[in-house]
């Protein structure tokens, strides 16, 4: 990566990327590209934070003069209470990603995850009002995807999970703040299958298939049941044709893979970090880096 | 500058150059020049830090896995307490500009301006053994200097000060640590010229003469004094003819710039902290890249 944007000097700004493990984090590659192609003097860096350590950690930003943090995994929540303010979706379902403290010392914690989501989804081209998602996989986005789906006229979601129990906690956040019927099921062939027949979108939220993993989807039939004008999501970054992308493509679905919901993240991130707005080559450059970094192709 | 090989991972050494302030700091552009070449995995910024903030920093470090600091202005002297072991002229002189801590979390810090310097005026061919030495100037650095003055058999130093009582106070200690016979002098046009009449090797450490300094030498009529095969060194890195070594160089003397010196540090700072060799090359390549920086030419 060349990196003749950044100056070396105390105005370049110093992102942190933080989570355990750190090992395999693609933001440092996407944000140090955008901050290539913006002529930004910013540079992001990954660390190892522990979980418990986020006191200190905020502590030794403030010393440090960061004022820019990406937590992820285990810190997505943990760093709430920790924060001045966070966005309502975030607040809900308690995950941020993207925390900026301002010259003032307040600091502000936004989620991205559903907001990326929704982007990509919408950059296919689909119509979401009043229109029926089905959902696989009850993790931690699942909600905040759920929410953005609602903000953008999803009529009816229907989420399936093999722990019903997790599918249904989120049915009943989801419920409680927004006027979208979502119910939940378990992910029998059955359910599937049946919930699939009337999807307009179909989200796959769940790490199966995703490399390293090791686990995969046990039952793929439901995409054979999924209306011809269907788009196909899934959050998983790596591999890009995906167990279920696949199956989709297969079938002639538009698809739209998880590397187009980072560059999504992106769009909001940067604006939320720095009030910069990103142009369709910007995300492109983006998308690009990450596949080559991944040695991955999307199409 | 391209940065092919910073890498952004866990693995990428952050190096914090600090100190107060921190508006004109050379080093970034040194390290990140050498971190290129070398093709390592690590990166330099700058940040500001406050006089009296350096525990709270140092704990900011350890919670940032950070284990290479650079410190500058106000923080030399001070940062010596919270190591575990520094070299001995550093201790004397309480000076240290390289710190490196240790996967153990001990700390070691060490001085390299002394170091530096003789690295810079051995380049230049010259023999010390048995030579004698004129030093205008008792910063904090010419203690530093004249210890290594001493190690490298210089014989007879004289340092000249406008307060004679700094540079006697220099003296003292050298005279108690070395064997080399250091007096002390007042800068005096007189005293000047005298003393210059015998030194093989002078040594500029004033910062008279430096670009935004405001202010210059009042007398330089000794440099016509300097016997033919004298060596003239200056401390200033910008601008690279500085008066005095313009002064020498219009006699035909052998000059060694303040820039070389630099370079001259960081061989022994990359030893130090990465137990890594600097070529030539290498070394030129970092001159180079601060000459460009600077907007200043040397020979």
């Amino acid at each position: 990566m060349n990196l003749e944007n950044v100056k070396f000097n105390t105005d370049t700004k110093l992102v942190l990327n933080i989570g355990d493990p750190m090992g395999k984090t693609n933001a440092p590659r996407a944000y140090n590209k955008l901050f290539g192609e913006l002529d930004m003097n910013a540079i992001m860096l990954p660390v190892e934070v522990k979980k418990g350590e986020l006191p200190q950690f905020m502590e030794a930003c403030k010393m440090l003069h960061i004022r820019y943090i990406s937590p992820t995994m285990p810190h997505k929540k943990d760093i709430i209470p920790l924060l001045d303010d966070v966005d309502e979706s975030s607040r809900i379902f308690q995950s941020v990603n993207a925390v900026r403290i301002d010259e003032d010392g307040t600091s502000h914690g936004v989620g991205m995850d559903g907001k990326g989501a929704l982007n990509a989804i919408l950059s296919s081209g689909v119509q979401l009002v009043g229109k029926e998602a089905l959902m696989l996989g009850s993790g931690s986005i699942s909600g905040v995807i759920g929410l953005e789906l609602s903000k953008h006229g999803i009529r009816k979601l229907t989420i399936l999970n093999r722990t019903v129990e997790k599918a249904q906690e989120i049915a009943d956040i989801l419920n409680t703040h927004t006027s979208m019927e979502t119910k939940a099921l378990a992910s029998t062939p059955e359910n599937l299958d049946q919930a699939a027949g009337t999807a307009q979108l179909f989200l796959q939220v769940t790490p199966l298939g995703m490399a390293g993993y090791g686990r995969t989807h046990e039952y793929l039939g439901f995409v054979d049941h999924l209306p011809k004008d269907c788009v196909v999501f899934d959050v998983i970054i790596n591999p890009a044709d995906t167990p279920v992308i696949s199956a989709a493509k297969a079938r002639g679905l538009k698809t739209v893979p998880g590397l187009k919901m980072l560059a999504g993240q992106m769009e909001v991130i940067f604006r939320f970090m720095f009030g910069v707005e990103l142009t369709q080559e910007d995300k492109n450059a983006c998308i690009q880096e990450l596949c080559q970094f991944l040695g991955v192709t999307i199409d």
